[in-house]
């Protein structure tokens, strides 16, 4: 079974290069990013400028291959990609949960960014604390990686 | 521009009709279901049982159409769909946050199911703290609705 999804619009930040993204969007707050949502979209938009922050879901669209495995370079062993959120897997799917600066007719502008510029963008949903968080988490390997070591951002560490 | 995405396995739950299923996983913990990764892709899951959690990302493979304004059934007025969580959408895809109960071989079992019986699964990721947890956000008219009017289930509340 294939699945065909529709691009919506297109996420455009300053990162043109992989090696310049900054490591999930919590830890790159000062970067800007903008969303331009094809303007046949732009009535879905309506009320999301109530939330302070949103789920952008996306296409990595420079991953052509990916491992089943990988070895995070902040770890000594290798994990499975479904342990990781390595950007090159089977359906190569982003989500990054960024803050919304403004939504004016078909133009989000977002803070936050872990995307590379011209990102294909799938889905928008309002990030909902009852729904998203989960206080009591055990987070494997990541949980043992000082975050200094992720949020230093050496690259690729996921 | 279309994506085409790959099935990488099927998600059973014992909700067979869209209204049975609970809202939101968070408010469903009670319930168990189980992937079916297919076993080509069994690596991958290597070290995810280290995780509490996790982000399954699916397709709403019920939704046929969508309308870019809806009116949740717990709110007077008309929303944007992307400012909300409903399954008709340009590009039904669904994620939920479930809690990991056990992963052998090609199977995972889970707590708090909020999907329906044999939903097609996309992608895995980790649920990780550091990443996925926004402990100061507004969340727009989710805000101004009695949590447990959500949690009741009235149907389509998103």
């Amino acid at each position: 079974m294939k699945i065909k999804l529709v691009v919506i619009g297109t996420i455009y930040t300053d990162f043109n290069n992989r090696s310049d993204v900054p490591i999930q969007a919590r830890h790159a707050n000062e970067h800007l990013g903008r969303v331009e949502l094809l303007e046949e979209y732009e009535r879905g938009l309506k009320a999301l400028d109530g939330f302070s922050h949103a789920h952008l879901i996306y296409f990595f669209h420079h991953q052509k291959r990916y491992n089943l495995t990988v070895k995070p370079v902040v770890t000594e062993t290798s994990k499975g990609i479904f342990a990781t959120r390595a950007p090159a897997r089977p359906n190569p799917l982003g989500t990054s949960i960024v803050e919304l600066v403004s939504v004016k007719k078909n133009i989000i502008m977002f803070r936050g960014v872990d995307i590379m510029n011209n990102t294909p963008l799938l889905d928008i949903k309002p990030y909902v604390h009852e729904f998203d968080t989960r206080t009591r988490a055990n987070c494997g390997w990541y949980d043992s990686v000082a975050n200094s070591q992720i949020a230093r951002g050496a690259s690729d560490p996921y």
